[in-house]
């Protein structure tokens, strides 16, 4: 499945539940002034704020089918910066974009067992066309391993047909039941899926690092969401899969870890059941090593959720499809038309340097309701002209991030917006890794572990790496906010101390592993 | 719907069927030597043609569920070079991405009573999700009219809210059962879907004919087919809008037209089934005005039923993903590293300057195989490099639309091959317009209509434009060949002589139409 959404997880209470976004009575004067603002505060009531932020930040707008969401454009000129990036990756890459169809047939879907029963229950299916009940049922992709891989099996011949490396942009659904939520878990979501089939182990591994690798900078330096890469234990790896790996993000209000994208290494299982064969240099027949791995619109809750502030959404500018905007500022007896005029000369030169600029010209609105209106869309940067601007020949630039105020000359104009762009960027990376390091405890023993988790912590503990102990953390942790997994193994792993024990089970510990409770 | 397929069309007899490509008896001599080539001549036995050219020329690959084709990378960067162009030709017009649901509720679908009566016949049905059947089954969207427009409503309040310019890249789904065909007709294509709503009638008209000329640059300048640009009839038209125009391809070996993409203007009954108002300036309440325009994947294949020839595809050098394939020659006494060498710099070379150019280097194949294997996948330029070439510096370069072959000095490499495929380009939009007026014929009675009609043409006929003469027709030319039908009537009309009548009724004639059998 490469999946980006977490498997096998527990039914739990939720916050974030399927509710449309009260319009609770918490606002405060100044919104009521301008009619905007949030009625839920990121800190009090985090699920209603996520729920309202995603609608009023014109990103979301929630749909008449329960998990299902339309994504505005907003949100959708996020993902399609996002693609771009990826997607001219992977062509350097050499993989190719492809599209398998949206069905599949029942038995070629039951094909690994494993894998089905990973996915069974939520699979939708179409069992008639008009008023025609269909022969047979046929499954709507959960994802698209066995939709491809028969065909991997009819390309593949000979070893100068290896690699195949195909990847598609598609959506996939899965209906579930639990806990929808707007882009984190969704019925239906968009996604890329790369499948792709080696000679050699070796290849295959490295590849799986190689997409791990641009998954972190996705979210590293276009989301600014810090990220955790490692390998994700037996019991939570893909189904039917060698192992896998992940980026796996953190949401300090909740304190849950949420699995950020995957790239597995399917080992040489599924070319077994699809018999996915190639006739080497000696003549002789052996099997590939398969890959798969995505990453899904799950990208842009997390930011969202990293992000975001009582104010609204707060976009890094890497993905804002506005970064600045220009927002004339008159008063009575000012040259309102040379201030226009400066707004609009303003934003053709930051446009032609490159930059996303747009002026708010409408009329209806003050500039303090436009100044609210871009703060809850999380434009990074906002760009001021009023009389005092127009004579001195400057600009005044207001960060979203921090809200500092920067008076900028016009002849300065390009490189201090640059400047000011790159430092919201990485200051937006940086506290949102300081504030997730602080989330982050070491705990040693099952106590430890107990009253880190009850702080939302995210949990780094050595452990035995047995799958019966993972099962016996889950049922020991069960509970209103949900049982305790293991996240990850991280590759960068600390010093194991000689001697040191599982901090669940007490036998000698193979690695450092974080746990928490996840989305 | 803002489709690309056509509608309400009489079922029929069509040789291109679902039936995978035989890999029949007919093979000449040099075809077996290099195991390559068709079966099927293009002028003989089209649909079988069709189905192996698309199979053996990789860009299609046949599934397992009938109706549903796999669009390999072949075809699926022809997808993208459209994609790209039209994004961002639409993005200039301020039209925006979003994405919405899959899925709709049947409540909604039915809104519009003609526009579902359009579709219901093949609106796949969602029951059951694992195992559990749903409390209401949902339909997989035929077009997203229904899906989109409950939200236009709720976002549209007043005339600042218009003109609201949405668009989306996704996949549909029309459980067709008759004639299942590669692109043509398929029960899941891709397409892009705009839908927009304006404050008058006025902007709504200019926006129709602004994205019908960019469905014809697809056409004309990218895919190198001519098309009619038109307005469909009464009873051709979209099902629940006010009028359709469209871009109509011919394919001269059935002698059908094809619709190649719409453009609709949807007036205000959409508006009004989902109380879609706005307040205007002066505070009265207003219905908008909208469109919706569609061109889906059927594209790819009206270019290969154009161009494809009997040594497999040919592709226009704009779509194509390789447009230079370069191949070593080698002899026995050959300075065969040199060769090797003269094609990577020759490849470097062509790259750099923005050419989509590969080297063919696998030893396992002889040029001539190679030759063969790449006017299969109809790249439109080859480049052979042997050692005569070496020495006199150049390169021989063979056109894949004619055979043409040039010497090429390698000094003047770039400005040759940008000429070649420039020439290449217009060649064969030349030679298919050349083609398609050939099979134009003008009727003006109805012995005249139906001999045209036998020898497969495109009949331009003075009609009254009455929808029951239309009917009329429909039933008079029924047969094994399926019903003509008009296709549309041309913006660009000759002159209609003073008393000129109805082709098929006699009654004064209003307009010329185009008339025909059609996909």
């Amino acid at each position: 499945m490469a999946v980006g959404e977490g498997k096998k997880s527990d039914a739990r209470a939720n916050s974030s539940g399927d509710k449309k976004p009260s319009s609770g009575g918490k606002k405060k004067e100044v919104k009521k002034e301008t009619g905007l603002g949030l009625s839920n505060k990121k800190d009090e009531n985090f699920g209603e704020w996520y729920s309202e932020v995603v609608v009023n930040g014109e990103m979301i707008e929630y749909y008449d089918i329960s998990g299902c969401y339309i994504l505005r454009p907003w949100a959708m000129s996020i993902w399609e910066e996002m693609h771009n990036f990826f997607d001219a990756e992977i062509k350097k890459m050499k993989i190719k974009n492809c599209y398998f169809p949206l069905f599949v047939s029942e038995s070629v879907l039951q094909k690994e067992k494993n894998h089905i029963e990973g996915f069974a229950p939520e699979v939708a299916w179409v069992t008639k066309s008009g008023e025609t009940p269909l022969e047979k049922q046929i499954a709507i992709r959960p994802t698209s391993e066995t939709v491809m891989y028969p065909y991997y099996s009819k390309w593949i011949r000979g070893h100068r047909d290896l690699p195949l490396k195909l990847n598609q942009w598609c959506n996939v659904v899965r209906w579930e039941f639990s806990n929808p939520t707007p882009f984190i878990r969704s019925r239906e979501f968009l996604w890329q899926e790369g499948h792709t089939a080696f000679a050699t182990k070796a290849e295959a591994d490295a590849e799986v690092l190689e997409i791990l690798e641009l998954y972190r900078r996705i979210y590293e330096e276009f989301l600014a969401v810090p990220i955790i890469k490692g390998k994700k234990s037996e019991h939570e790896k893909f189904a039917g899969g060698l192992y896998t790996t992940s980026v796996e993000a953190f949401i300090p209000n909740t304190g849950r870890g949420v699995q950020g994208a995957t790239s597995h290494c399917l080992g040489q299982n599924f070319a077994k059941m699809f018999e996915i064969n190639y006739e080497d240099e000696r003549g002789e027949k052996q099997m590939v090593w398969q890959n798969s791995w995505a990453f899904t619109t799950r990208t842009i809750g997390v930011m969202v959720m990293v992000h975001g502030d009582d104010k609204g959404l707060v976009l890094p500018p890497k993905v804002a499809s506005v970064q600045v905007i220009v927002i004339p500022v008159p008063y009575k007896d000012a040259n309102t038309q040379g201030i226009f005029d400066a707004c609009t000369a303003t934003v053709d030169i930051l446009c032609k340097a490159g930059f996303r600029a747009e002026a708010d010209f409408r009329d209806n609105y003050s500039p303090g309701w436009k100044y609210s209106h871009w703060e809850m869309k999380g434009v990074p940067l906002r760009i001021e002209i009023g009389p005092k601007d127009l004579v001195n020949d400057q600009v005044r630039a207001v960060r979203r991030d921090n809200g500092a105020k920067l008076d900028i000359s016009r002849a300065n104009l390009i490189e201090q917006v640059k400047e000011m762009l790159d430092s919201i960027q990485q200051s937006l990376f940086n506290a949102a890794k300081q504030k997730r390091d602080t989330c982050i405890a070491v705990a040693k023993t099952w106590d430890e572990f107990m009253v880190a988790l009850s702080q939302k912590k995210m949990i780094l503990a050595p452990w035995c790496d047995e799958e019966e102990v993972e099962k016996d953390v889950k049922a020991r942790t069960k509970g209103e906010m949900g049982a305790a997994k293991s996240l990850c193994s991280p590759f960068d792993q600390p010093e194991l101390p000689e001697g040191i024990v599982c901090f669940a089970s007490g036998k000698p510990a193979k690695k450092w592993t974080y746990w928490g409770r996840s989305y």
